[in-house]
């Protein structure tokens, strides 16, 4: 029997950080950084019956009620994504928005189905892949005049269903998780290779409709990039891209729904491009005494047309919060893998490129083809695996501990870093009174400029401190969008990027989205508040002529 | 001074095929191939002022008259782009549709004025870059009811704004060429590296407008891929994206400009991403005697993740055309190309590859440097860069020389290849009753597929030359959208499209594309029947719900 996810962090029941992983994350902490959780007494999470479920607001009509639950476990686990104010309100027992009915549809017929029923119940349809969302965009808290919502888990629509090795393509269900898919793949010799953190519990539905950031550091860095074509359904009836490895005609179908975030259809299948396993792969880390000079290094590998898989670096702070690092340097890894030819000739020029730039090897990839495993590179990677398991321990001791991103060109990079994470900083003393942790990496790294990924660290009231949060997450997207950044790189938009997305956004662009959901969605019942502000029927904002 | 542009064909006045290279063509096309063209007297097109053209419909208001003209030579050069039939409705003299006013902006401001002005008068407005669409995008023949028609021809628009090195990215006016923008780039030793064939006489925004095909074979195929955030005026106002190096928030909104095709707006601006000037190249040439075998051999290369800048086929029948082969063989090209390092590992397993796949060297790449000058390799490429300038030699003569062009996915290659050649046969024999000479490239190449590129030529009749052509390009165009194909991977949908792109267009597209178009451009004034079938202001076409 599979285990049961739990509701209140990542993973399934009886998962998590061992003892010793525990200890070690809050003295560093506490002795590193001088954050300090508060102990107030028990710190897990509520057995299921002693959380306050209001009653549900509807009920499925008969022929949908087989497909559909309203068991507290599901209501529970459907009431949160993965985001650090999801876990504040979570370990505050704020379950008042619980979805009325979670649905489980097995096939297009049965979204129809649904959507049909919300559109006259009047009810919010909010999809749900696997529920790692850290940006709200599943949390069922929707606001406006709904009689009720239903969360539509695409969990039983999760087969892969054709593989066409010949052109290296799969036909995919929008519910298969990363480990699903890759196990259908497997026997065919192929693999997707996209490897967001969220891997193990989010959905290739979910990973489109969010534009989902991968394991590859340059090239193939979105799952935009690997997707040929969407099938998906919303309430005007299903809408269907031509299966084609390159179009030129008109704007692309697709990139409408990549990124459409549940608000425009539910992504029931999509053709996505696959690759041969791995035979060759040569992995590398080197130490920089500074970020920026690192960056550099970054720069020069990303412009030089080598595409390795992976180009990433890790500054001091965070490879000290992770205990892989002693706080004194940033680490580069770079690794290049191919199913066809061995790799040396690119990692030669990578390495000279790194060297170039003042880097010393961690660990030597000529020698040893386990580098990647050993020295701050295989620590790190242990502790990146790990992260998601982080939060449950932190927040009910009072510790903030969250992440943001972004991306922006080279020639501003510099100054964004800068006032970004002073921006942090400042945030966290004026929501806290007291110092945090405050560090950044890459995640991803293009020609024109890399995808920096900020984390922080904080102790805060445990009163106080979804309002805290608040306070920092907005002085901290401030400065992101302030400073050119995008308010997200592969987080996605949810419901806490909302307003910076509004700004971001070209306004004529927004219109023409509103437009298209009046069309697409009519009653305005998918994800409502998601990318386009409250929806309603007949109501599309009319914008001045200039 | 700076020669004029030809109004019949290819390039400026005075340019064109030398007398050596016409007579080995018509002698290519005539012994090789049976196709013979008639000599009806004088081929060469009439002089200005023997072009019968209708009085202009409407004159520029007095705001606007410095930046409009309604010459001659201008009303006839902006009545057609670089189709067969515009080349067969030019050498017919028939102008009747020329557009009333050409005007040539030189900022925003004017274009703003100028979509005014068009939407008070209800004029349509055609954008206008190179004047290189070979798919009517430009033909100013928009049936509907509007009093005139204004082409807005970008050409004093055509600056290179701001270069910066450091991210590898360049802001350029729509309106600037291939050449233009080259030679402001190449002083600070970047390159944006796109050769369209039509480079000569073709613009940033039409590429984009277009979602042109360029140099590299794989990777940055389409300009799609090197858009870096894209600035356009729409009857409803400036629309402009933020310059990012990557996003994951929201559908992206350069995605609904690229390949907008004119039909929304008027793109003045993009930041590109550039690239450090080739350092360091190699190419090679490899003999096939059979164009399916040297398929496969681009099929792995293209799923080896080496990304050549150049990987193409091109069929004995093309090469025999071109006097680039006896037509005994495929010849597969293969190049790399690097700013940073030598690419002799790249070359060195695509070549093995090649010879894998039974391909015979035609030039060697490791002795000779100019390799790709010499042998077939250099016969083709001079042939190509000639290339366009044969229409306005056969046009005249009666002989239809034309080209489509698809992409599909490998698995249905072979039979979709044979499906549309025979398709393409069979068409020229029902319209003319005769044999012609189909032939096939590829032009690019995906992990997932090639972008098949088919040549046609044949013998018309000289008096149902354009009824011939139309019958031909119907069977082809359903043969390519029946096979699964789309109606084009680089062209365009322009004019001559329509009909197919609105059968391979999920139709759910189609009607968000109407509803963008009718935020954007209300009157419907854009190059009016392109992309949304003639709109008509406020009256958005209906689909019945599903």
């Amino acid at each position: 029997m599979a285990k049961r996810l739990k509701y209140w962090g990542w993973g399934c029941e009886g998962d998590g950080l061992p003892a010793r992983d525990r200890e070690a994350l809050l003295s560093t902490l506490s002795r590193g950084f001088g954050i300090h959780g508060h102990h107030t007494g028990d710190s897990s999470p509520p057995p299921i019956d002693e959380i306050p479920l209001p009653p549900p607001r509807l009920d499925p009509p008969a022929a949908l009620a087989s497909m559909c639950t309203q068991e507290p476990y599901e209501r529970v686990l459907h009431s949160f994504g993965q985001s650090q104010p999801d876990s504040i309100r979570i370990f505050a027992g704020d379950f008042a928005h619980a979805p009325d009915v979670v649905a489980y549809p097995r096939g297009e017929a049965d979204i129809a189905a649904l959507m049909q029923w919300a559109g006259e119940a009047r009810a919010a349809l909010v999809p749900y892949g696997g529920g790692s969302s850290v940006v709200g965009g599943v949390t069922p808290d929707i606001g406006g005049e709904y009689n009720g919502v239903v969360t539509l888990d695409m969990s039983r629509m999760n087969r892969v269903l054709e593989v066409d090795t010949e052109s290296r393509a799969a036909r995919i269900q929008g519910g298969a998780r990363g480990p699903e898919l890759e196990a259908a793949l497997k026997p065919r010799g192929v693999t997707l290779r996209h490897f967001p953190q969220s891997f193990q519990h989010s959905t290739l539905g979910g990973w489109i409709a969010t534009r989902s950031g991968g394991h590859f550091a340059t090239l193939y860095t979105h799952i935009d990039d690997l997707v040929e074509s969407v099938r998906c359904v919303t309430p005007a009836g299903v809408m269907e891209s031509r299966r084609l490895p390159g179009s030129g005609a008109g704007p692309s179908p697709d990139r409408l729904l990549i990124g459409s975030e549940g608000a425009l259809g539910v992504i029931t299948e999509a053709w996505v491009r696959v690759q041969g396993r791995v035979r060759h792969k040569a992995a590398a880390g080197f130490r920089f005494p500074d970020f920026l000079q690192a960056a550099g290094a970054v720069r020069e590998v990303s412009q030089a047309g080598l595409f390795p898989a992976n180009v990433r670096i890790v500054d001091g702070v965070e490879l000290a919060v992770n205990g892989a690092g002693d706080g004194s340097f940033t680490l580069m890894v770079v690794s290049f893998e191919s199913s066809d030819h061995p790799v040396d000739a690119w990692m030669d020029r990578a390495e000279q490129i790194c060297l170039d730039h003042g880097g010393l090897p961690d660990a030597d990839w000529r020698t040893d083809p386990g580098a990647h495993l050993k020295g701050t590179v295989g620590a790190w990677r242990e502790a990146f695996i790990k992260m998601p398991y982080n939060r449950e321990v932190l927040t009910p001791l009072g510790i903030i501990s969250d992440t943001f991103e972004s991306a922006i060109t080279w020639d501003r990079f510099e100054a964004f870093y800068h006032a970004v994470r002073e921006a942090a900083r400042e945030a966290i003393r004026e929501a806290t009174g007291r110092e945090g942790a405050v560090s950044c990496r890459f995640s991803h790294a293009y020609p024109d400029g890399p995808a920096p990924y900020f984390a922080f660290h904080c102790a805060a009231d445990p009163d106080g401190m979804l309002d805290q949060w608040r306070t920092i997450k907005a002085m901290v997207s401030d400065a992101v969008i302030d400073n050119g950044g995008t308010i997200t790189h592969h987080h996605a938009v949810g419901r806490d990027h909302q307003p910076w997305y509004e700004k971001q956004r070209p306004p004529l662009f927004g219109d023409v989205l509103a437009r298209a959901k009046a069309h697409l969605d009519p009653k305005g019942i998918l994800n409502p508040g998601v990318l386009v502000p409250h929806p309603r029927p007949g109501a599309v904002r009319k914008r001045p002529r200039r």
